[in-house]
């Protein structure tokens, strides 16, 4: 039997101040919650039906509360709830510590739409990129709908919020101090731009990173002298100007296509080359 | 002025069904409608601001109803309706006409979700792919939700449904008629599957049929049997068991990457091999 207190709290956590004052997040489902409880992410309650409490294994601490789907209901952002509803810490990662030198990692500016961002955050799971840099004015990843958009990344992917001019002004900076006053010329700092080269054709590193802009603004102009490397990706539309043709690609889509050419080099077979 | 029959009429369009005894659709904004209106599809009615009105170009024998932003708002499936309204009749296309073999053409094996399909349809539009043939049971290429995701490629590629199982078998009765007895083996009918070949590694034609399935199902078993190439995108995760890794990627993520590797090919400088 839940509380009002219950009710009320867990739909607080669906509007970002309230996340923010608690550091807390809500996560549903018998696909997500699983396997945040598999992850390093604390969580601290379930709401959830017998079903899912008796066949699941859950640690002694986190406190389960057995709801029917009528209750679920009152918790839930979803339209259908499904089972299981978590309440869990917001996890906290250091940005100063990751080595970036080394590994490819996606920097996201102003990214809007929630479903977006969920969906980039699975791409960046699939495609073995650990971390996301996103800019402050970017939708939140522990809103309920990126979180659900995720189907469980969330556990696995660690995303960052900072403004982005100054981090890339700090990173060049700690990079040159370490390589010795040298500048990071190593370092590519890809661009989706309209403007880009072909990605098809470019080069592309195994390490850097790649900034997706705005749905429809694109990339900031105060984070774009940072680019070291403008991409794009060609499109093959028949274009009779009468019938008009397709302008742009959705970020996520565009994400995908990015990430995809930037990882398909490891696994292509090398005889073939 | 709106009549409460013109608000109820427009509204009913928001069910298949009705769209279906009227053989109209909608679409909505400054992005898409001016598209539409460029496009073969034909425009019937225009609800719109005075603005839109004015500085737009409207054929004569296209109903033009002026409307306040409230009025709008009683007639739109959007959140924040966006200053113009179409109802448009639904296109036909002849499906026996097509000649499938020289070309790229996406088959949908049960598509449910709205912005997935929509979204689909404009990555077709991107890779110049004229064609979609959908199973009868894939989500409705003119519900609201799939026209305003395609943002405007609705009025370009051609959306066909149809029973899959019966359209590759008369496709392949077909194709070996004409090649005088012979077997349709030139035509490559890819699916996207689990087991398939990593996609990176595989030869792809610039010819042939890709089938993306059900966002949860995938392929259907009576398709199946006509897959020629199974192909699938490989992960790049980092496999930790403890923390679990990304299970899929989202269907219109797959068949983006997908037409990105078919269409790759077409751009390259042939020196570089």
């Amino acid at each position: 039997m839940l509380s009002k207190n219950q009710i009320k709290f867990v739909n607080s956590l669906k509007q970002k101040k309230n996340r923010t004052e608690h550091n807390l997040f809500i996560a549903e489902g018998i696909k997500i919650v699983p396997e945040l409880l598999l992850s390093k992410i604390k969580v601290k309650q379930i709401f959830a039906s017998s079903d899912f409490l008796n066949i699941t294994n859950i640690d002694k601490d986190i406190e389960c509360i057995e709801v029917k789907l009528n209750e679920l209901e009152r918790l839930s952002a979803l339209i259908t709830p499904n089972e299981v509803l978590a309440v869990c810490e917001i996890p906290e990662y250091e940005l100063n510590n990751v080595d970036f030198n080394d590994k490819l990692t996606l920097v996201l500016d102003n990214i809007q739409d929630p479903g977006n961002l969920g969906t980039i955050i699975r791409i960046a799971d699939w495609f073995g990129i650990e971390n996301i840099i996103c800019s402050n004015e970017t939708a939140d990843a522990f809103n309920p709908k990126v979180v659900q958009a995720t189907m469980g990344s969330i556990a696995r992917i660690k995303v960052h919020y900072i403004g982005l001019a100054e981090f890339f002004e700090n990173y060049q900076k700690s990079y040159s101090n370490k390589s010795a006053g040298r500048k990071p010329e190593g370092i590519h700092i890809y661009g989706a731009l309209i403007d880009g080269e072909n990605i098809y054709n470019s080069p592309l590193a195994s390490n850097g990173f790649i900034i997706i802009g705005n749905e429809s603004k694109g990339i900031s102009n105060d984070i774009i002298s940072y680019v070291t490397d403008k991409i794009s990706i060609p499109s093959f539309s028949h274009s009779k100007s009468a019938d008009g043709k397709a302008e742009s690609l959705n970020a996520a889509i565009a994400a995908s296509i990015i990430c995809s050419e930037f990882r398909r080099g490891r696994s292509l077979n090398t005889n073939a080359y």
